[in-house]
């Protein structure tokens, strides 16, 4: 996943164009809206989950979500990105290879801030009609001398 | 605020140069300079906060961050920012419109960490003689279910 | 430090590239790859910790790294950077002066999440047949008043 010696540098207006996608599908998943971001994965959109769980296409992402909502009744939720990795494939560019750290805060009514522990993530993104788009999302949690990095480069 | 379907991409460059522009105007902030963060804005700068106060004018900024001093008498505060989103209108390169999700962490002598609650901000910034201020901000306190994100895009 | 009036804005493409160099060097400390991680130094690198103490090439950072690995037995810790302020030598294309913040999440087994204070840390990048290494790290814990962050640009 972590570019290798001799992979490209990934280009300043890619990373820019990575960044912002995921801005906007984060602020969707805070926002809760659940088929806002459903819409943000292809069609045929896979997410395995920390525990192992396998959501394949928006209509199981949805239900996933939506099951989940009621956790969030009384919080307000921001998923924090930390040091993204980037790699476009030189054979198709429309193909990016994404991995990263992430925080998530809540905060409750009275302003209390908690967290959630932190996950990396491995995605594959793909450029749909200029526009990018989450194929494929693997979530894994950090733990003790867990395999949650790679220290490979 | 957030990008509609056909805004086109921010450059690499642009978005470089905002994230530095946000480098340093909030280096200013946390080390408690207030006139050099005042001077991060235009002359009529506005800024409207969480509780709809409203300050416009450098002169009400130094006025405002003077009185909430003594506040950090004995923390080190930190803004941390995420998921910025940065849309350049197309008729006019030099105003630039930014969100961005904060965190504002809070470390006292012994190193104990505590954080403020989470905030949403909308900016809009200005290129002047080269370099960009800011000439309003809106900041949203983060509530459960609350319109601090924008599921919009 | 920080950019003066009049330095030129850095490059997408060198924020990306500066970005990506810290992703990969993160992921190896946070991966407790000690090797890993010094060989992301020059052999002559230098690292100036929070406590004064210096460490002088890669054979120290390896010494001092194994000397704190118990600390991070039981947690899987990630390093966290805000507000990176790159900075290119107009002269020498191949140094880069960064600074940012950092903050320090711990995870345990349960998946309790604690901080460590935040710090503020300046790194001297050199670019090395075309992949950047850390030359000189200088690390300062965030101090209420304190030096932890410059004011100027």
């Amino acid at each position: 996943m972590v570019q290798a010696v001799g992979v490209q540098q990934v280009s300043g207006d890619v990373y820019a164009e990575v960044q912002s996608f995921y801005a906007r599908q984060m602020r969707r998943v805070d926002a809760l809206d659940v088929e806002g971001f459903a819409a943000t994965f292809t069609a045929d959109g896979v997410v395995v989950h920390a525990d192992g769980h396998r959501q394949a296409g928006r209509e199981e992402m949805v239900a996933g979500m939506r099951a989940r909502l009621p956790r969030y009744e009384d919080v307000a939720v921001r998923h924090w990105f930390g040091h993204l990795l980037v790699e476009v494939d030189g054979a198709d560019e429309d193909t990016v290879r994404v991995s990263y750290y992430t925080l998530v805060s809540e905060v409750d009514r009275e302003g209390r801030v908690s967290f959630q522990p932190t996950f990396t993530v491995e995605d594959v993104l793909v450029r749909v009609e200029g526009r990018l788009l989450t194929r494929s999302r693997v979530i894994r949690r950090d733990v003790p001398g867990g395999p949650g990095v790679s220290a490979a480069s």
